[in-house]
C-alpha cells in the first residue's frame, strides 16, 4: 500500500509567519538580564542580534511578512511535502490513520534553514557582514552555512572539537557553502584560549562553543551572532512548517487528533504546532499537543519550570523555562540535537499551563520503530524526529488495541543520511541503554540562582 | 539571485515511458551468446530476469505503459524539480543559462530507484520471491533495496567486501529497507567460495559481486537478478527523467543547446537524453549531446566500439559498445559509479553514429567546479554527476568568452551527502590525481574475443 503524497504549489507557501506571543495562555515571562535579574529591553540584545531579529522576538504581532527574498529562497524546497503513511498502517495493522511532514527535503536536510534564511537575511540588510554561530555534529552549522552562503555573508561556526573530529562529514559540507569552520575551544577567543590553557587537548562542548560565537560577535561591530532554536524569533520563523500542514492536512480532508513531534530546544515542535494552539485554546479545533523527548535528557518530563541560564557558562539572558540546570550534561546519545538542558520559553509556558503534554522516549525504543518505520514508508528518519516516529507507532498500536480510528499526525523534520553510523551500531546490537542520572539533574538544579519575576 | 524552479503537478509524471530502440539509426546489433557468439534469444535470459523485463530489452514498441503502482511509488519522489542556476550564472559572470534537473531528491538519493522500482513491480507480477545484485559503494544497492522493500520482496545485495568494510554508511540503509547485505566474495556461492579459498583476505570486486550475484538467482527458480545499468530495459525506465524534464523546459520556455550528463553504464545520460533523441535525428530539435565520462575510465574517449563481455569473468552475453576490455580495472576514483569498462550499447550506437558528443573530465577539476556549485547553488553534486557539471559550468565560461547566450541543461542524477569524505578530502588538498594508464587498457582489449555480427 502506497503512501499518498500531499503537496502544495509554490504559491501556496505562506507569505506571513505566525507569532504565538499575542495567543498565549498566562502573564509574560520577560528574559532577565544575566547580572543585575531585572527585566532585559531590547538595547542590550543589540550587540549580538540585528534589530529585525530583536523585535520580532518581543513583537505582539501575530503575522509577521515573510520578506520575499526569503520566500524565494524558501522555494528551493518548499512547499515541503506530506505523506500518509499508508505502509506504516498496514504494517501496525492499525485502524489509526497517520501523516507526517517532512522537511528532511532542504539541502542542509532539516527544518533548520527555516530560521537561518531569514536570519542571514535581516543581518544582510542590516549591513551586517558577518555570522557566528555553534555547532554541535554540525546539523544547525549546516543550515547557517548554507543561508549565509546564499545572502554572501561571512559565516563562521565553532565546532565542538569532538564533533569536529569524529564526525567530519557535515565540515565539508559547511565548508563547500562557504562557511569558515574552525574547532572549538580555538585560539580566536579569550574563551577559547583561557580553556585551551587549562587543557590543550579540551574535547570541547556546546556551551564553550556558545561562549567563543558570542564573544567573537559582540566585538566586532560588523558581526552578529546567531541562534537555531529556544528563542521566540526563531519558533516564528519555524511557522512556515504548520502554516503549511494546515492547508495539507485540509486537502487531505483530516483533523488531526494528535499531533506529536520531538523537542531539543523546541524550534521544529513550535513550528508544527503553534499555528494550531489559538483554534485549540479557543475551541475550535480539538487537538492534543504531544512533545516527545529522549530519556536522557527529559528537561520537561523531569526538569523544573523557572529562570535559567541558556548557556552553561551562564552568560546569556535568564529565560523562563523547563530546565535540568546549565549545569546538567546530558549523557551522549545519537540525538545530538536533544541534548539540552532547557526548552524554549513558549513550549514551556505551553506545558506549564496544560495546553501540551510531553513524553520521554528511550533510544532504543526509538531506534527499533525508525527501522521499521524506514522500512516501511522507505524514508530514513534522524534520530531526533525518531522520537517523534516512535509515539507515533505507538499511539498507531493503542489504537489497534482500542479500535479508535484516530489520526495521528508527526513531525519528521530531517533525514538520517548523517546518521547512518548510529543505525549501523544499533542493527548491529552494539547500541546500549543510556541512561539518565537523577543525581546529576540535582545537583545542576541546585546551581540555578534562584530568580522569579 | 535566487534559484528559479520549474515543478510539476503529479498528474503530470509520465504515464509511458519512451522506448528508443525503433528510433536508432544504424543496424542494430543484438546480444550474444558468450559461448556460441550467435545472437542470443529471450528464452536464455529466462533463467535471470522476468519475462517483462525480456520483452522490454527487445521491444520494437516506442512506448511502454508505466504500470499505476509503479507509478504509485514514484510519487513519493516524482516529479523531481528542474532549477535554473541563476546563482550559478552570476558567480560565472556568463550569459549563459544553466538549467538541471536534479534526482538527489528520492529515497536512495539518486535516479537509480526510477528502474529498480519497476524492476521490483515486474518480478513480484510473476510470482519471483527474491532478488539479488551486486553493489560496489551501495547506490544500486540501496535502490535496489528500496524497490524490494516497498513491494515486499527479499532482497540480496552481494557487496565488495572493500566497500561493505570501508563505506559502512550505506549498509544500514540496506538494512533499514529490509535487504540482505552480505560482503563479496562471500561462502554462499561456488563463484565466491573459489575466490576465498584462493585468497582468504580478497577485498572483492564488482566483477566477482555480479558473478555471485547471478549464480545465486540463476540457481532458484524462486529468484531473478536485477541490474541497475548499461542493458535497454534500464534506459528505457530511465526515460521518466527526460519526459518530465521535456515538460520542464516548455515551462521555462526554453529549448536546451547543449544537453550534459555524466555516464559510467549510461542509465542517467540515457534517462535524460533518449527522449529528445528522435526530435533531433527528425531535425525538429537543434541539440547538442555532450556525455562526460572520468579521465580515469575513458570508456567512450579511449575504448573500442566493439563486442565484449558487461562482467570481468565473462560470462554475460557479449554486447557490442564501448570498451575499455572487461578486464580493465579503473584506478580508483570517487565517482565509484563512473567505473565501469563499458557503456550502454544504445548510448555506444548513438556515439557511433555521431549523434552524441563524448568529453573526458579529472577528477580534480570535478571537485573544485563541484564546490564551487555548492556554494552557488546550495546542492552538494555527488561526484560522478560533478562531472556534469564541471563541463557545464565549463561550457558557460566559453559562453562569458564567446558572448552567447546558450541555454545549457544539465542532469544532477544525487546529491553527494555519502560522499562528504572525498570532499574533505579535496577540500584539505589531500586528493590526488589518477592516471589512467594506456597499457593497462591495452592489455584488457588484447583480451577480449574477436568477435562481430
Amino acid at each position: 500500500m502506497p503512501q499518498v503524497k500531499y503537496t502544495l504549489d509554490e504559491d501556496e507557501i505562506p507569505t506571513q509567519w505566525y507569532n504565538v506571543l499575542p495567543d498565549l495562555p498566562g502573564e509574560p515571562a520577560p528574559p532577565l538580564d544575566p547580572e543585575t535579574h531585572e527585566p532585559m529591553g531590547p538595547e542590550k540584545l543589540g550587540a549580538l542580534f540585528p534589530r529585525t531579529v530583536i523585535e520580532q522576538e518581543m513583537s505582539q504581532d501575530r503575522w509577521i511578512d515573510i520578506p520575499d527574498p526569503v520566500r524565494e529562497v524558501y522555494r528551493q524546497w518548499r512547499p515541503t511535502p506530506m505523506y500518509r503513511a499508508r505502509a506504516l498502517e498496514e504494517a501496525l495493522d492499525t485502524p489509526a490513520k497517520i501523516f507526517y511532514k517532512y522537511e528532511g527535503v532542504s539541502p542542509p536536510g532539516s527544518h533548520k534553514p527555516n530560521t537561518a534564511v531569514p536570519q542571514a537575511y535581516y543581518n544582510k540588510q542590516e549591513g551586517i557582514k558577518r555570522i557566528t554561530t555553534e555547532t554541535g555534529a554540525g546539523q544547525w552549522g549546516s543550515a547557517l552555512a548554507y543561508a549565509t552562503g546564499k545572502f554572501g555573508l561571512e559565516g563562521n561556526v565553532y565546532m565542538v572539537r569532538i564533533s569536529y573530529d569524529q564526525k567530519p562529514d557535515r565540515r565539508p559540507m559547511m565548508q563547500s557553502w562557504g562557511a569558515d569552520v574552525v574547532a572549538s575551544p580555538s585560539d580566536r577567543t579569550e574563551a577559547g584560549r583561557a580553556m585551551l590553557e587549562e587543557d590543550p587537548d579540551s574535547p570541547g562542548s556546546l556551551g564553550m562553543a556558545i561562549a567563543e560565537a558570542v564573544e567573537d560577535a559582540a566585538k566586532d561591530p560588523n558581526a552578529s551572532y546567531s541562534l537555531g532554536s529556544v528563542l521566540n524569533h526563531v519558533l516564528t520563523h519555524q511557522s512556515v512548517i504548520g502554516l503549511e500542514a494546515k492547508q495539507q492536512f485540509e486537502q487531505a480532508g483530516v483533523e488531526p487528533d494528535v499531533l506529536i513531534g520531538c523537542a531539543g530546544g523546541g524550534s521544529s515542535y513550535g513550528g508544527i504546532s503553534l499555528p494550531f494552539v489559538k483554534d485549540v485554546l479557543d475551541g475550535e479545533r480539538d487537538m492534543e499537543f504531544r512533545i516527545v523527548e529522549p530519556t536522557a535528557c527529559p528537561t520537561f518530563t523531569k526538569g523544573e519550570y523557572r529562570y535559567d541560564f541558556g548557556d552553561s557558562a551562564g552568560q546569556t539572558p535568564l529565560m523562563k523555562m523547563y530546565t535540568l540546570g546549565h549545569k546538567f550534561v546530558p549523557p551522549p546519545i545519537h540525538a545530538g540535537g536533544l541534548r539540552y538542558h532547557g526548552m524554549a520559553p513558549i513550549l514551556s509556558a505551553l506545558v506549564h499551563e496544560g495546553v501540551m503534554d510531553p513524553i520521554a522516549v528511550s533510544q532504543l525504543d526509538m531506534f527499533e520503530d525508525s527501522v521499521a518505520f524506514a522500512g516501511a514508508e522507505g524514508i530514513i528518519p534522524a534520530p531526533e524526529p525518531g522520537h517523534a516516529v516512535h509515539e507515533a507507532m505507538e499511539e498507531a498500536r493503542r489504537c489497534r488495541e482500542t479500535g479508535e480510528e484516530k489520526v495521528i499526525a508527526f513531525l519528521l523534520c530531517g533525514h538520517g543520511y548523517f546518521d547512518m553510523g548510529a543505525y549501523n551500531e544499533f542493527l548491529s546490537g552494539e547500541l546500549e541503554h543510556v541512561e539518565y542520572s537523577d543525581k546529576a539533574a540535582a545537583e545542576s538544579l541546585a546551581q540555578v540562582p534562584d530568580v522569579d519575576f
